[in-house]
This record gives C-alpha cells, structure tokens and sequence, in this order.
C-alpha cells in the first residue's frame, strides 16, 4: 500500500461534531503546507458529505491507469474526493464497508512524489475513521472545534478515539472563534472563544490557533477559491497553524 | 414494535451537513408542539455526536422494565438519547450494525402515551438514517441547513435519500440566518441568507421557517435551557415552525 511508503506522512484532520469547517481547514493546510514547499496531497474521505470539489473549485474527475485513480490537481496541491465519484444531489446512502471500500481506493491511489497526505474525515468517531486508522496508521491527528461547549464535547469524543488506538493527537485548532460586525467593525463571539484552547489545555493537547469566523472564508469557499492561495490576512492565519503543525509532526 | 403502533407519528430531523443546530432545532422543535398539548418523546439518535443530554440538561439515565427503557423526564418531554448510554468524554466508537442496535432499543423503548416522536438523525447519510427509515418508517422527515451553498450541497443530498426511500419531506428549516452585533444592534448574515428557502423552492419542499445565529440560543443550549421553553422571542420562532410542521404531517 502506497500509505505504508516511509516518506510519506498521513495527517487525519478530524472534529468530533460536523460544520464546524474541518474541511476547509483541510483544503487550506494543504495549501500552506504546500506553499511551504511541501509536496501534498489531500483526500476528502467525508463519505456523506465530501466538499473538496467544492472548496477547491474543481469538478473535474480523476482518471485511473493499472486500476489506480490519478488524483486531480488543483491550487497547487493534488486531491482525490469521493465526491469525484458520484452526482451532485445524489446521496451517498453507503454503508460502513462499502464506504471504507471506496475510501481505500483513495488512499491507495497514485500520490506520486508526495510527501504529506492530509485526509479530511469525516465528523465523528465511526466506521470510516475506525478503518481508516486500522488500515493506514497516520502520524498524527488534528482536531478542528468551535469554541462551543457542544461541539466541545465532541471534540473530546474524537480526542479519545484517537487515544485509544495511538495515533498521536497534534492539536487542536479553534475555528470560527470571532466574527467582526460589516457595520461596526467590533468583533464579538457568536460560538464563545477560547473553549477549545482551555480543552486542549485540560487535555493536555496542543493547541495549534484560533480561526475566525470571516464571510471571506466562507464566500472564498463556496466559490471554490481557498483564502489559503491569496495570501491575505486569513492565509496568514492558515500558514501559521501549517508551520506549527509540521513542527509537531516532526517531533 | 412500539412504532408499528398506528396512533403514533414518527418524525425524523435530519441534515445533510453536521453543525447547522439539527439537534438544537429538534429539542426545541419537541418541547415547542408539548406546550401546543401534544405528548412528545425525542429520540437521539445522534450515534457519533448526542447532543440532547446536554442541550436538555439532565444526566439523569433512564431505567429499564421488562428490558425495555423508560424514558427521561425533561421540559415536559420525554427523551432517550444514546448519550445516556455511554461516559462523557468517551468516543463512540461503534461500527454501523451496532449503532443500528443500540438505536433500536431507543425507539422500542416503553414510549407509553407518546403521540409525536421526535428523531434526532445523526448528519448524512449513513447506517443509522438507512436502518431507521427501514425500521421504523417515519411519517416524514425535516431537514435543517444553515444558508451556505457547503451546507445546502450536503441538504440536497438528504432530501434525495428521504425521497428515494419514500419518506415524505415535510419541510427545510433554515437556521443561523441572521447575526444581530451586540454592539450596534445591525444584522449580518455570516453564513449567508435566504439559501434553503431557495434550495426548498428549487426541490419543491416545503419551507417552515427561519432561525438566527443567536448567542441566547447559544448560551441556553451549552446551559441545558431549552429556548422554546422560556416563552420568548426564540420560543415564539419555535413554536411558529413546530405549528406548520404539525399541519405538515396531518396532510
């Protein structure tokens, strides 16, 4: 399996609750980390909800040769979804082992030179991690989360999943932690701030930064133009958490 | 099975995305149609993420009589959730076919007058919504998206699963529509506005309303206060969709 190569290093990016932007944080890792001058590659293995092709702007499918998919480029970085694989619209009404099935077709593809695997899975602590975990051993985990004691909770279920079957957990990011008002410009906390690095803390995690919560990011990702390209304010902050995540993982 | 009763109506709340406040809308969604005199029980079926522990405010576990639970009291509904099933903090680490059982043993639960029963769906489309809407075969179904384009992909995706199995969609409820700063008192839209109820519109589904990014909805959430309960300006959003939803399902 191309995942047991030495060189390369798979990083699971996982959250506990869903639509707290762990998918948009995978996208825009992927490409500081590449920016950074990595060679990266980035698997959406979110089965009932894939949003790489997405954020990333591109519907465009991936070829296969001697039965392995040739994953997509895009932004600099190399990505296979299994959104490439079925219609918009479309549920993926999968169960478990037909989508760990699929799921290993992904990881087992040709990822080339690359040095880094980012995989952005799906939320929670089910079938698809499980295998995920079991099959391909990654470096190391990080957990996206909100501020808020909901997804918190959550965020602490996927902490101790990853654990218990010893994957290294890297950090904790805290994602849409404050929104600035278009009309004032004052910043407040719709979800709270600073819960998931006060977790972190208690668990004894990491804690690799905090992301707004910017109508930048969120207009730039349903238009398929990650913030993480254009070097702005919010690239920064993506480039940041990259550097302290490869620090991590080196370690 | 207990389900299989004609006098009982069972109501699936799904999404497609996770994080859009599914398992906030169904609390309050069940506590609001009690207060209109129905007997309500709430199901959480939320394998990978229980909210309803939390957002209901009792640990409290329920007891069992002839090996079948009995539900627990709270704000004048009764509920069971997977999460009182298993320690805070702990990963639910269950393949699908045991999701599915323990789900099982929820709705055959001694519901006793229970007319309405609420179903917390986890998000996507997976094991749990397959084996739920096979079992048990819900009157219909309401989905909750918040208005980014990310969230209505994901929506789309679980009114075609719920129409491909027959299940009647009775409506969209779109939430986290409007922030108000609470420094200036003006209104944005972080996650965007008006998306559902065009994506409704567009698949021919029912729209049943709206809901704020409110912090009080928040903060009573993390605080195990169900809004609805208080009789407010939230409660009155809540009730305002629970009465359509209950006209919905009489059709």
């Amino acid at each position: 399996m191309t995942v047991a190569e030495p060189s390369r290093t798979l990083i699971a990016i996982g959250s506990g609750k869903g639509g707290v932007g762990k998918s948009t944080v995978s996208a825009n890792l992927a490409i500081a980390l590449a920016r950074m001058g990595k060679k990266v590659g980035l698997i959406d293995a979110d089965v009932y909800g894939p949003s790489q092709p997405t954020l990333l702007g591109t519907d465009a499918k991936p070829t296969a040769e001697d039965d392995r998919l040739i994953p997509v480029e895009a932004h600099g970085i190399r990505f296979l979804s299994l959104g490439q694989l079925v219609s918009p619209g479309h549920a993926l009404a999968w169960r478990g082992p037909m989508a760990t099935g699929a799921l290993a077709k992904l990881v087992e593809a040709d990822w080339g030179d690359a040095e880094l695997l980012i995989v952005d899975l799906p939320p929670g602590t089910g079938d698809v991690q499980l295998s995920l975990i079991q099959r391909s051993r990654p470096a190391g985990a990080v957990i996206v989360s909100t501020p808020q004691d909901l997804s918190l909770i959550d965020a602490r279920r996927a902490v101790d999943l990853f654990n218990k079957m010893s994957v290294p957990v890297l950090g904790i990011v805290e994602n849409m932690a404050t929104y600035v008002c278009p009309h004032c410009g004052e910043a407040s906390h719709p979800f709270g701030t600073g819960g998931a690095e006060a977790a972190a803390a208690e668990m004894g995690v990491p804690f690799l930064g905090r992301l707004p919560l910017s109508m930048n990011i969120r207009e730039s990702s349903d238009a398929g133009r990650p913030p993480a390209v254009d070097g702005g304010e919010d690239a920064q902050a993506f480039a940041t958490i990259a550097a302290k995540l490869l620090e991590a993982v080196k370690h």
